[in-house]
């Protein structure tokens, strides 16, 4: 059933109010009428049932027939802290993601960042990958929409550290040199509603001066086995481990 | 340092010889001169590291420095039974998969499937999918090269149930019943050598009728967590969480 995300002033006890993209996606996409059924969830997590009740290109209501308390989320919230990577990449990374639970994703211009965002690529670039998870979170029945944060400077993703649970760089050289358990002991060591920062680097690895600022400032380096993943690969292979984690080995 | 993979024949004791693509790649991509280094890889998974002593477009040849003997591959084999899906997504799930340590990747026709391959388009895309494994594996670190089975039916997926320890279904119907436990019992009870076979329905998921034929065959129906993953997504989230189970939870 189609999904749709909806600010919670739109969303009453008994009444969802959908407009813009949205709307026409129910109209001219869908091709929607009254009396079909849709769900709708707001910013608080609430997820509801509803029936069309009446339908236009610019506005859609519709009246809440059902509660849903199915949990999708992850337990532990994660962002992904992205080094600016090549081409449409960071598309890619925010799709599967998203589908793959991550809160939050926070690009970033590392050292060896290739790609340069200024403020007029960064604010277009955002707007689009804002897009990108929403699609993808309607599509895989999450609960809430994952957070992309402007583009930072390296020394800015260190100042957000103190707001996580726990910081880990995924680092090609740890993954070379056979580091195979810190994840693991990271993931048992957390409990629900911890946040968990992993910093990913660009396609030429993070430089030592930045690992070493990540390490001053607490973060742990770690590995993700013995093959060595491409950038874009990293952060959908950590969000399968965490979820198995978390979601699967019972 | 650039890996190569050369056929058995290729690498003696103290030799190795680098013909056709390769050979090209190194003289003209990688504009490499005698006295540099590179990694080589033959059939049987020897990895050695070699110099190189005479450069030519057509014909590399190098002699053997060092025996290398670290292992980068998964302990279980996994083959990925992907139904065909839309668009350019078989040439992500080969390379994405290749780096997550896939041992092989069976495209079938699944009912749903709305791409359909004939002989002459299966040709060609089977000797694609084998070019994008073999520039993934060379990338992260692979000791052998996935294999790309012919285009196959439902059917004849079910004739080669024989070959595999285990046959997994990822069936979107299980996830969205909540099911999370018979992928971790199943990885918990496979050892190393064991062969598992990885079923992934098109975009529209199996058909009921599949499901009883796959089940009915001895595969099990498993889901991969609260969410709804794309087709192409379901494929690295189980490549990753067999590599957290087998590779980091220590």
């Amino acid at each position: 059933m189609q999904r749709y995300f909806v600010p919670n002033d739109q969303m009453s006890d008994k009444q969802v109010t959908i407009k813009g993209d949205d709307a026409s996606h129910i109209t001219r996409v869908m091709r929607m009428q009254p009396g079909q059924s849709i769900v709708c969830i707001n910013q608080k997590q609430r997820v509801v049932l509803c029936m069309l009740e009446s339908v236009d290109s610019t506005e859609v209501s519709a009246s809440i027939k059902e509660e849903q308390s199915v949990q999708t989320e992850l337990p532990i919230e994660v962002t992904i802290a992205q080094a600016l990577p090549k081409g449409d990449k960071f598309d890619l990374i925010v799709q599967k993601g998203t589908e793959l639970g991550a809160s939050g994703f926070l690009p970033f211009s590392a050292a060896r960042s290739i790609v340069k965002w200024d403020a007029k690529k960064s604010a277009k670039k955002i707007e689009r990958l804002e897009k990108i998870a929403k699609e993808a979170a309607e599509q895989s029945y999450r609960m809430k929409l994952p957070v992309i944060y402007p583009n930072a400077s390296t020394k800015q993703v260190i100042e957000t550290f103190h707001e996580y649970t726990a910081c880990l760089i995924l680092a090609e050289e740890q993954a070379k040199a056979g580091e195979t358990s810190i994840l693991a002991h990271q993931l048992t060591n957390m409990k629900p509603g911890d946040k968990l920062l992993v910093l990913i680097g660009p396609e030429g690895g993070f430089s030592e001066d930045e690992i070493v600022l990540f390490e001053q400032a607490g973060a742990k380096a770690c590995g993700l086995g013995p093959r060595i993943l491409r950038t874009e690969t990293a952060s959908l292979a950590v969000l399968a481990a965490i979820s198995y984690h978390f979601e699967l080995m019972r």
